[in-house]
């Protein structure tokens, strides 16, 4: 039987719907009631979110901000699938905020308990990833990636173009499995 | 200018004296007095301390062991100056122990402040990195990289055979510096 081909998921804005709690956060703050999709239909993310976000970081990522994400809409069913499949590794770049990292282990312990903590990967430059295959969200880390990049489709990159594009876990389904 | 070679170190044996912390535990519960020379050079490592390791697991990886581990003898000095000659990434097999992540980072921030967040990678299979050169204490880390594989001498291996040795951070230095 060949080997598995190894592919890699990316946490924030892919497995959690990190920008569903951003949102919460921002609204509560901001005094607005924006949601992804008139984020994504709009412009209000490059003239106004991304310049208001500073003010708002510190609340963003306090202790448990990354431990409530929720998981985003169908991702245990099919990460479970593919988990059949490939060698799934789930590369998140969290080194940044290293309150994160146990908050991120035990979110992934609670969503996809069949991710054995072998396969978790915490890093902060997705450069140095060897695999087949990353879905991730941001371009930062397709471009450098040697593999198949596929593209999560979020808020903050409508504009980027020269990826496979996967709107949502159905998708991704389609797509792999 | 060339890109700088991606270099990956191992923590625990290799950057931190995991060893030394390892053995002060060991030896108080144990009421023995082994050195790392000691162990070298007998079979006590295969003949009682491995049998003896599951006694004291839950002694030795509670908070703050991680936190408290020597750094090795000439390591920051060593690294610094492979920081300048490549592109020098931190790589812990840490995801095994989540308390450790934090006490990991912070460790890292005490003894090796050069060393950026996005050079760090806490992973638990070391089979997904892409690089040169790896240094690393452990036979099933050495021999599923593609690179240059070189082990760094330690009381667990050795019996390892086929791989360049290094027995301390002086002779790191001379081989890649």
């Amino acid at each position: 039987m060949p080997e598995k081909k190894v592919l890699f998921l990316d946490m924030d804005d892919v497995m959690a719907d990190t920008a569903m709690a951003f949102l919460k956060v921002y609204n509560a703050h901001f005094k607005t009631s924006y949601t992804k999709e008139s984020i994504k239909q709009g412009t209000v993310w490059e003239d106004e979110i991304v310049k208001n976000y500073r003010e708002i970081r510190g609340v963003i990522f306090k202790p448990g901000f990354f431990r409530a994400i929720p998981v985003m809409l169908g991702a245990p069913e099919v990460v479970e699938a593919l988990n059949d499949k490939y060698d799934v590794f789930v590369a998140s770049a969290a080194m940044e905020f290293p309150i994160s990292l146990k908050e991120k282990h035990d979110w992934l312990n609670e969503y996809f308990p069949f991710i054995h903590w072998k396969n978790m990967i915490m890093c902060g430059d997705k450069s140095i990833l060897k695999g087949d295959i990353l879905i991730d969200d941001h371009l930062k880390n397709l471009s450098v990636f040697d593999g198949r990049a596929v593209l999560f489709d979020g808020i903050h990159n409508q504009h980027v173009e020269g990826y496979e594009r996967v709107n949502n876990w159905a998708e991704v389904g389609k797509l792999l499995l």
